[in-house]
């Protein structure tokens, strides 16, 4: 496999990493700054990318926050919500159809450097509020990278069926820098924990009941 | 409808525009400028639009260039092939996945601001040398842009089995400015008359049987 892993420097994406490493694949990473309020999961990507050896490229893409208003990750006039991902306030983080963008884009680098797969780590903990998230989502976003070019790119996305708390076991049985990864929507210097992004953090760690190394401010 | 067009400022796209304006749909245009090797393009959409009297909004995503290498329309290191599209040498005009991304944006685009369509003027006379111009492809987009948000969007592509000579006519009967529109793969005063563009241009007039009103250097 020659894949494309696209790369937040989050938890499930230093995971989906690792793993592809362990099964050898010949992997790069591919971050994408579209315009979020700060800069943070970007620093923690380049860090990761030199812990696991792997080659890492990001692409600046800040112009893309003008173009998808209304989300209170790339929109500072939107006020971000803190709490649980189940509460309604949190779907004010939706960007708009983030997914097919960041997929198409990876897409056209993995078609540019020659390389046949895509990965990326969604989970079933994302479904119930992110649409783009969902398996069907993804299984027609490989029926369409498939016509893209006249080879077919195939979307490797393992996760799609496990939930978060799988995740930081798994990625913590394969010795992943789970400590490194970024999480906080807040981009101060340590995790907020108030976020909904923190909240289902710690709440992972807790259920899969392995020490939490994150530094919280609360 | 309430319809994100996809608008280069070329001869198809402004067709489009023209027959959705007749339509009566509530039409915003939208142009993405994704490090194509100059900028003529955009400015005669800019003119374009103006005359139709639609909202247009730019999107500067010059550094997609750099994740996409290897075509002749956004690399600089790539020579520009001259002659008709049926050439193999016109293949270097691929931009890898370039309407899966940029249909991406629209959707976000459309999506952030509550419109419901999506539009794109991909045609007939496309398809032998651009895979992601083919219905097979336009079909699955439509798939998965119905599942890219909670409430589907919509894929007009009405120009899927026509081929350009019948958009010239079309254009002309509606009083398209297909004087303003612009082709040429090069970005001098005036069209080269010579790439793969300018050729296919030249010809589907002569087919349509109208006035070309074109001015080529040669």
């Amino acid at each position: 496999m020659k894949a494309v892993i696209l790369f937040s420097g989050g938890l499930d994406s230093t995971v989906l990493a690792q793993q592809l490493v362990q099964e050898k694949a010949d992997v790069r990473l591919l971050s994408i700054h579209y315009g979020q309020r700060h800069h943070k999961e970007l620093q923690h990507s380049t860090r990761i990318a030199q812990l696991l050896g792997l080659p890492h490229q990001i692409l600046d893409f800040s112009s893309l926050g003008k173009l998808l208003s209304g989300s209170s990750l790339t929109d500072d006039t939107v006020s971000l919500p803190e709490g649980h991902y189940a509460e309604e306030s949190m779907k004010s983080t939706v960007v708009p159809n983030r997914n097919m963008i960041l997929l198409s884009l990876a897409g056209g680098h993995a078609l540019s450097i020659g390389f046949d797969t895509i990965a990326y780590a969604a989970h079933a903990g994302d479904h119930t509020i992110y649409p783009d998230c969902r398996p069907e989502f993804a299984n027609a976003m490989e029926t369409v990278l498939n016509l893209a070019d006249w080879a077919p790119l195939r979307l490797h996305r393992p996760f799609v069926n496990l939930k978060k708390q799988d995740l930081v076991k798994l990625g913590h049985k394969m010795g992943a820098p789970l400590n490194e990864t970024w999480s906080c929507y807040a981009g101060r210097d340590l995790h907020c924990g108030k976020c909904g992004t923190c909240v289902e953090r710690k709440e992972a760690f807790s259920l899969a009941n392995i020490p939490d190394p994150t530094k919280y401010e609360t």
